[in-house]
């Protein structure tokens, strides 16, 4: 295996790899020989090269998780064409509609065998997205007085762990029906912080990304 | 050890030494035999007796963590003077008056190290608390005229995952300044969904609770 030709794809596989076999088994129960073992001959020294332990790869797996939708959540907030509203509503309508989520609600991170995992996601959520996405966007509501609160760092961490970790059927569980009912109520949620921006479109591409979320599941479980 | 004379007394035993041991050192890196070195002289064979394994412990760790407060949710949920706002109201309330909230928030049990720990409290607030405290709470409201929703079983949810898991320093981290204004915040969001309960009092005592655990936290990692 070249790994010294081409590091960034030896990087690549390791990751991949080894998103597999935590999704699979598990975080603790995955141990760095069983990745080096489909790495298809790679040896222990050259994971070591790049990673300094599974904690360090963990951290990379979840890196490549959320740099996608970090570039995403970038794009909008830089947008000069759109209030704070506006922003927030695109960031929902974008986030729901990228055609990867269907790819995740099929892979099913499954968040329930994997605390760890679990925990890093809710770290970036309050320590990541809330500050350096959400929060810079309300900012802007708040001076073109498209959104009101005297608290705009505690507000963006509110709306992003309601929409990332409780309305998550990967991380709460529920029913497609249930996933659709919490988006629901984090809707009648904004409308009472005065932010109306939970539309039908939304609401329909929740209840369908639930739906493939549940059908992976029970194919796993068979 | 009069292991058989006492069980009561030993699982006790064995509980409160796991507690300190998971919070010291991490659910991950305490061993069943590290539990056993502290229990001066109850042999193996003897905790097995009591559990399956340490899975099992830390279930029953997380258990006794909850029960108490279970217990206390209970008698507000089954008073017949009060109207389901009211019980929401006096369930805030209670929980942040309590005297052990104080113990709790000084031990400040160190979910970050715990994620398993982490994991088990979330499953507790969704698929315990909310069902069968909360979700009757809400019912009543309803039917007394008190609380509006569409969809109660979802807005128990939400309220609770709000208070215990956002706004909990001990998960989400935080100053006891931030601690407070996201306790602002939640009584936002509480307004907004048509829910005036969040008074002075409380907020003043979610300052202290969150200073206690600051405190403790920069002892701790002196």
């Amino acid at each position: 295996m070249a790994r010294n030709k081409y590091p960034e794809e030896t990087v690549q596989l390791i990751l991949d790899v080894a998103f597999r076999l935590f999704m699979k088994k598990g975080y603790e129960h995955t141990s760095v020989q069983d990745i080096i073992d489909q790495l298809g001959g790679l040896s222990k020294g050259a994971i070591y090269h790049h990673f300094k332990s599974k904690e360090d790869i963990l951290a990379a797996v979840t890196d490549q998780m959320t740099r996608e939708s970090n570039q995403m959540l970038a794009v909008i907030r830089d947008r000069s064409d759109l209030n704070g509203r506006e922003k927030l509503k695109a960031i929902f309508s974008e986030s729901l509609n990228r055609p990867v989520q269907n790819d995740l609600f099929t892979v099913a991170p499954d968040f329930q065998n994997n605390p760890k995992l679990l925990f890093y996601f809710m770290q970036d959520t309050v320590k990541n997205v809330a500050p350096n996405y959400i929060l810079p966007i309300i900012r802007q509501g708040i001076s073109d007085g498209s959104i009101e609160t005297d608290y705009p760092e505690q507000l963006a961490e509110l709306i992003i762990f309601v929409i990332n970790i409780w309305i998550n059927p990967m991380i709460s569980g529920g029913s497609a029906d249930e996933s659709y009912r919490r988006f629901q109520v984090f809707g009648q949620m904004m409308r009472g912080l005065g932010l109306d921006i939970v539309d039908r479109e939304m609401l329909g591409r929740v209840r369908e990304l639930a739906s493939i979320y549940q059908k992976n599941r029970c194919q796993k479980n068979r």
